[in-house]
């Protein structure tokens, strides 16, 4: 009942678009909790249900939750008085390859949806999934219909894509650790992809990666908002994710300050400074299908070098039994240890491309409050630091005041 | 639970078949309650769900509920070590006519399971939809999975097509009003075709149509059958819709004893005995949608004659305004009565054509039991009669004995 009031609300948002004279291109999630549901009942009869053997089947089950919602808001608009009609994937057809459970789209035949907008009809393209060249039925992973949308308004040109999430935007940092966090209006491509990939959870990367390539404007805006608030307002609502850079971004040097709790540090000391050590120890470690997210080679002494690197929590275990059983008999004189404890913050700003000392006084700010940093790493646009999980919330705070993201105290 | 629990039994009982070297494409239901819990959300968005703007959209919704089953029933199998492949409908192809909730299948393209079967693989093909020819999913209506799985039985040419329900075979008529009744080990086509129009729910009367268009052997049999019972047993069991009428059938004159109490009469009195009148009077039935059953015309005595029929009882109060406000008055002297609570009894049996004085034998049995015969209508395999819904019991039960069809006595 919750979840049919939902989609009757996205009915009315979305004919009121239509009313204002936009054509129209939704790509509905599936209902909440539907995809959950499907996979338990896979793994009621398989426990791998993910694994190999299932995963054909397992994409042919998951699915039909987003087949379901885009019928049921096609149902719901034409109670409204709007024409509408609902795709699956392979009927657009959206093609990708046959990765199952994480396939990619390749590409996008918009011919029958331009037929129907030109007919004046909001056409509904079920998210999530595809059909590879075999015909078989694939779906992209978690978050898949935020990239199923950008794919698609890639496809057709849009202006814009809309994507109606939980949250109201992006924002300058996580709110739930800083209250004073503020909505940013606008934010660099680039930006957000730094952000989405150090942890800040509005947008898969993915997504984010694919508005990248084909320069999609995004933007995130709230579900949660009322339906019937005046289009005007709910245009210019949220986050815009931009491709221009004009002159109101130049002046933010960081735009937000990202984190990750998810991560864990391991350190390999004494490895001989030598051509190919970095991949002999972490050649094994992608084999083994971990992923590697912060790296650090220091200089050597006395030609020997420490060599630390970050994983996800849940491969911390993993990763130091494989150092010490495989790849630490094979390089002389080496001793691994690691820290589960351990977070990654970030600041982020296209600002830092041309202001100098950004960096430094990132480090002097952590310095005052006392936090070691135990590993940096930094890219065109944003500086990483890996300190103890501890002074995680002492480390965003300060940072978030000191690069004046505070939002001004309400009027 | 419940659910995938009978999942797990059907993989079970595929297996066994597996391993007995048969080659097996297995049409599943979708889950139980699922359809209805389908169309209930869209009935929530649009109380008119099933009207003809909604019908395409109602389609996508409901072919999901089977296509979860079928990906889900494929891993129970792999679980069991058995190779195995979900199908939709339009990865088949299964192509039908365009006919929203109510299509009818068209063609079957053999080529991709016969390739799968060869490779080893059991064929899961997701029954109940199908595909038109501009790609849009189509759904078969109530009972659809059992004409999906005898047309793909016609398809591949199957040795027998197996339909696993909630009973476990056709009986002589129904145990819940005839304890007595015995399952029939086999029954000859036609008279299962008239079995099902005449009210015996066990299999839907276009399945039944189908096999017969295209015989296919169909073996009725209960799904509640323990899964490890000896093939050898299992196979034999239910009851047997066959096109051969060997000697053992022709024994028995008749098979059935069928009954429906969906049943209401009207009778016109009076009316001119002119060509025409008859469609005069069922015409206007007829544009309205109304689905007449039997229909009887008395001779006439000084130029008018008595018209009846049957109607379901939902018709009846629409059928009777009809008649009277727009057939009454162009037919002179006509008088509009009708009756609700009125049964239909027929007996069924092959055997009726090579024995003389079977319908008299039931004429005189309903009279020995005091019971009024109101309307009979024959075909040379069945005899019905309709009389008051107070006698239905009593005259099936009355019925059964006097054609010798009550089982033996428990030895």
């Amino acid at each position: 009942m919750g979840s049919t009031e939902r989609i009757r609300n996205v009915a009315k948002r979305v004919a009121k678009w239509v009313r204002a004279g936009h054509q129209l291109v939704v790509v509905p999630s599936a209902m909440s909790g539907e995809t959950n549901r499907l996979l338990g009942l896979a793994k009621e009869l398989a426990p791998d249900a993910h694994s190999a053997e299932h995963r054909r089947e397992l994409d042919q089950i998951a699915a039909t939750g987003e087949q379901v919602s885009s019928g049921l808001l096609a149902i719901a608009l034409q109670a409204e008085g709007v024409q509408a009609i609902s795709y699956a994937g392979w009927q657009v057809t959206i093609k990708t390859d046959d990765s199952y459970t994480k396939a990619r789209i390749q590409s996008i035949d918009d011919a029958r949806v331009r037929k129907d907008l030109a007919a004046g009809k909001v056409v509904i393209i079920t998210g999530f999934q595809g059909v590879d060249d075999e015909g078989n039925i694939t779906t992209l992973g978690r978050g898949g219909s935020d990239t199923s949308a950008v794919a698609v308004a890639a496809a057709m040109k849009a202006d814009e894509c809309l994507i109606y999430t939980d949250v109201d935007g992006v924002y300058t940092t996580d709110p739930r650790v800083v209250p004073e966090a503020k909505r940013l209006a606008t934010i660099s491509f680039e930006e957000m992809l730094e952000m989405a990939s150090l942890g800040s959870k509005v947008l898969q990367i993915r997504s984010v990666e694919f508005a990248g390539k084909y320069r999609v404007p995004l933007r995130v805006l709230s579900s949660f908002t009322p339906w019937d608030i005046p289009l005007a307002e709910e245009a210019v609502s949220g986050t815009l994710i931009s491709f221009e850079e004009d002159e109101k971004m130049e002046q933010a040097v960081v735009s937000g300050i990202a984190f990750s709790r998810d991560e864990a540090k391991i350190t390999v000391t004494g490895v001989p400074d030598k051509p190919g050590i970095a991949y002999q120890i972490l050649g094994p470690v992608a084999d083994a299908n971990i992923d590697v997210d912060v790296i650090v080679q220091n200089v050597s002494h006395e030609g020997r070098t420490d060599f630390s690197f970050t994983v996800t929590r849940g491969d911390y275990n993993k990763t130091l039994e494989l150092l010490k059983n495989t790849v630490g008999p094979s390089v002389g004189g080496l001793d691994v240890s690691g820290d589960p404890k351990i977070v990654k913050v970030s600041i982020v700003g296209i600002g830092m491309r041309s202001h100098v000392g950004v960096a430094s006084k990132m480090f002097r700010v952590l310095s005052e409050e006392g936090i070691n940093i135990q590993m940096i790493t930094t890219s065109e646009i944003k500086t990483s630091v890996v300190i103890d999980e501890k002074y995680m919330e002492l480390a965003v705070r300060a940072l978030h005041k000191a690069f004046d993201l505070d939002a001004p105290a309400a009027a």
